[in-house]
């Protein structure tokens, strides 16, 4: 902060990330007391993700760092190397860039990595989409991020009450809303024929008919029960037959198995129905999403961003158990009958109005606001404590 | 667990955590539904610490894994690459002895490591002090291993409601006490010269005499800090001039300057005085404590092994701030007179009576009791989701 | 080596190498004084690779350790990082294992962290193959290991030669055949179509009908090259048209753009006359080999395993420029008519005579043999020095 | 190079480098068309070393990385775990840094782990003293860097002789000679008081009188066998009894070993004779070197730099084994009765005439001469084969 002004380094790790965070890095990069610096690791930098940076940097964002940190494998033990890998390499960027302070989101285990090495690096943490609940193991690192971070921005009314009752201090918890409703409520939903079928592989997907959206990815607490859950998934679509648009898993454990049990399917059934792609833009998943007749899968978006939208939802299996929705969404076990039911009497509903629990459409521009005139600390002290010296 | 017992992997990474766990494993080893299994970690295994490894061993304990993880360097740069390294090594040792639950205690990086890398893994985590309150970066180290712990075991009635307001299930919650306290309360106090003056170096020390016990630590959320507070506390050690036993600080950031100033002070003064010493066994330790006339610093061991012994305390600092403490302990800020002053008003009041606020003596059976009977599970939940599943 | 027995420890990063140790490992585990351990690294443990570690256990070896150490990325910054954790890791397993000496071949980075590692914890080490000259990285990465090496098997004489001149013991130098010769020269040439097409994605192969073997590996000197040189040989082999087997590359920086050109080729082209496969036992790769009318790429094993079979090869590019061969090869630069002027004059010679060069198809025996019969010794010395002490 | 300039990164991992290398910094930072680069690593950055990059900010040249790799434990293990951590922190920093070409000099494994990731990452390596003869690890790892360099400056025609007869191209050897040469010949060998007083611990040393040098390394390849020898050396210096200054050793595996029996020794007994020391500048260390009676111990730099000076050497055990040594030096076996009769030999032999062996005084500038003329070239090939590509 050579200039005066109080640098924030982002930290980006998958595509959802950036999706939620890409106002609030604009909002940033605006305001004359902040300077931005963006680092992105994870899946963001890797080939067979399509690297998501690539975006980033075609939005008109310099990026400061690329963190490569995932060990292949795919499998617990490999997740949680490379979680301490991740720390490595973060610590290294950290003391290369010496933010002021650190803004990161969600519950994955490299910004679990990020923010408790800028914990202890003395490195101020500001952490959106704490106080949430879910299944998974994210649902420990969320609530672990929580614990290493100074100042928090939760999306609902719910978890900003969550949080103080974990014992974080209220004036740290400094508004409510996920910057990914900024985005939704400001999209034109039209959406080209070539988002969807000029990358990818599979059947060519008629946008102006009803398709569906499928993401499914590991529960990791589960590990090893996705070799079960995803025939029960992909044999309902195969039931349903309709245009299928479905985006690879992210990289937990497990997500091989998915990836592989999809690739032995599609060469064997599914090419009259079945498109696969790795990757969107945040508009244009968001266009997606918005035109899908019904997403599928275990996505936290679908809870989030398909709220926004309205878009109708039949969430499946435990990843996502626990977490505040809106109307939208039908929760169902990962078994074939039960996706199929579900999915058709989502068809048979239509669309749902638009909801605001996860946030208004203002967020970025009120978390840039608070990241300038916030003061940092960096003594974290249980809030039960009554003595607890306020922020100074 | 092939032979229908519950093994348990008991992580230990410093000789304060064995001067605790000692009498836990004892009881899992006794027990005849458990099957005790040992890593040591971090400092135990350091010839610069002693190896107290070697204690664990000569104590007739197997160690199924010495772990080596510590980056030299003692900032807060190397802290955090040794904690990813830490998670790097532990989960190749977890993968290898796949043990059926891991149990540690408190709130040191290495314990974190552990904590989280068994989380990722699926091996449910029974943690013991939860729940407390302090300063340094050892506050959030705690609570995010809560966060990451199906089990606890707090030390106090207040680190167990906590706990419970945090949003851990009540059920999750199986008893109160620290087992050093088991240790404590069945001491033979009676303290052999030799203990004292058979190592180390220094001015040798009459034990039959009143002497001062001094450890201190660094607080890493005020790195750099303790290059002003050593002086201080260094100097009201040479105005006082009574026999004094100083042990090494541990391998936190910042301890590489507190040990280069003892270092410096001890070639130009306080020969007549100063004695320095690198380990003592767990009955050992609790000896001299029981003995000092007066300890001096903010090592926790002064707020709950003290509290046992009636041992007079001056809590030098803000390392330990918020703990609860029993009557024993007089806090100061790290300043010469301060320090002077309250070593001297307490040589003054003498001993306290015993408290049990840390534990009555009995805990290690119950905590292995706990272990034999509970019902592992994997999946957490913030327990203010009313629709918590109980652990089947 | 509590039974007497000395043990050695097999290191297999990935499938060429356990194609070639295989008949090495039955006779290790044949022989009376010795005690075969297996550890299985790099791409063998890969679900992307097809984790040719189970063919290991299907073959009947007891795998010791499967370690993970790929960082993902294929860029020469993330080859050098899973280096460096290749080492970290093989150390962790070196010293569990405790062998007594190791046996490693070939000049891949996993094997070299594996030397390295070994050398520096006082182990002996035993390598095939060195002395060879090629392209790429590995001419460096194979002398390097030879200079950690205490032992040297040699696949040539030259290359025995060679090693002498590098100042290499003569009297360390034990023999001289690559192992793969004794599954070529003893191979049943019956190619199944199962084993083409029961597995893999695209165009049915008629194994009657003269068909194409295609391996093609990055350069990683020429990093970034393989984005001109792989568009090249894809349209080469379009001009020709001929049914075509293609292997997906190694892990190599770069590897990722190799096959990321050859995804977007298939789907755009090709799907008449190629098929990809990502692994096959060591048997039926010889067999493919076997049948193959031409092999057209830069795979090693077009140089050594087809000069037993006799399969015409076309070596394309500068990845093992130096390399001996027979004269079964022809070597062209990466360039679209090059290749398909030489695959059409190597279809129009027809095959080979088989050539002993590279091994005389016994050499499995006279290696175990040589590891049972050496005195391990530790301190190397470069025998130009005249004093150099005998191995005692 | 954004302006035209070679930049040249030169590795320092010990203060030995820094010796030796100084010279060739300041004329690389004289020349019109290089860039001098600067990464400090290994106990270069340690406290526990005295951070000898302090004395490299404080001769003026700026230090663009400080690499933390130690891993904490001296034993084989840990010494092959920082080998690897070691690579994955240079990877780093040369992504960073992207120099044109890396400098390195001698034998360590910090500077082992420089030359490999940059020779993976197709960074041109210049190695300095490549082609000597030694005991230790060091003999392997001097002979691996050369493998992985691409020009080599040997300190004597020897080395020169060696690095050619091993396959390195003749028109890569780049010249002769070593650069502490440059230091020692243009030394002023006054040697104040309070270089030697100033700092450090135990008895005054007068610096006008005969006194003993004494340093003693680790011999790797006989890990534990320092626990003997360090008492023979010892119990040697012990008899003679005259005024000893004792550098503390390095960091390798058995370093704590020795370290350990020193401190007990130094605790009982030596007090009246013995001073150690923790670190000296270039020039202080020479100058000790120059006026102490005889060093004693197992330093290259006893060979090397003690031959410019002509100080009596006493050589104990077989690290240095096979070194090109000048009459200076006496070798014997680390035995008590060996060494107190060649230290009392030398000692009535008195100093010896300089020697020109390892390199002229004028060594520096022909290195940065070479360093600008040179034409970098990435892929190498071992010079047997006679086709070899002129590097272009």
């Amino acid at each position: 902060m050579s200039d005066g002004r109080r640098s924030v380094l982002v930290v980006l790790v998958d595509r959802a990330n950036y999706g939620r965070l890409k106002p609030v890095m604009q909002a940033i990069a605006e305001h004359p007391d902040l300077e931005l610096r963006v680092a992105c690791a994870g899946t963001m930098v890797l080939e067979r993700f399509d690297q998501p940076v690539r975006v980033v940097r075609e939005d008109g964002f310099a990026v400061d760092a690329e963190i490569f940190l995932e060990l292949e494998g795919s499998s617990p033990l490999t997740m949680a190397k490379s979680l301490g890998f991740a720390m490595i390499e973060f610590a290294g960027e950290l003391q290369r860039i010496k933010p002021d302070v650190v803004l990161l989101i969600g519950d994955r285990y490299e910004a679990l990595a990020a923010a408790i090495v800028a914990a202890y690096m003395n490195i101020p943490v500001f952490h959106m989409q704490g106080g949430e609940v879910s299944g998974s193991i994210d649902e420990s690192a969320r609530h672990a991020i929580t614990k290493f971070a100074q100042f928090h921005f939760p999306a609902t009314e719910q978890a900003a009450q969550f949080l103080a009752r974990m014992g974080e201090r209220p004036d740290t918890i400094l508004g409510v809303g996920c910057p990914s409703s900024d985005l939704a409520f400001s999209l034109d939903p039209r959406l080209a024929d070539s988002v969807v079928n000029g990358r990818g592989a599979g059947a060519h997907i008629d946008v102006r008919r009803p398709f569906l959206l499928v993401v499914f990815h590991p529960t990791t607490t589960e590990y090893g029960g996705e070799r079960a859950q995803v025939p029960e998934l992909l044999g309902a679509l195969d039931a349903l037959a309709l245009p299928t648009l479905l985006l690879w898993p992210n990289i937990d454990a497990g997500a091989d198995h998915i990836s592989k049990t999809i690739r032995t399917f599609r060469v064997s059934r599914g090419h009259a129905w079945l498109r696969t792609l790795t990757n969107l833009t945040p508009e244009n998943y968001l266009k997606v999403l918005a035109n899908a007749a019904c997403a599928v899968g275990n996505s936290s978006s679908f809870v989030r961003d398909a709220s926004f939208l309205g878009t109708p939802v039949v969430l499946v299996g435990g990843r996502q158990d626990g977490r505040e929705t809106a109307g939208h969404v039908t929760a169902v076990p990962p078994k074939h009958d039960a996706i199929v039911d579900a999915v058709r009497r989502q068809l048979g509903h239509g669309r749902y109005p638009p909801s605001t629990l996860y946030g208004d459409g203002g967020v970025a521009k009120r978390v840039a606001e608070a990241l300038a005139r916030l003061t940092p600390y960096v003594q974290k002290r249980l809030a039960y404590v009554s003595d607890v010296p306020a922020a100074e």
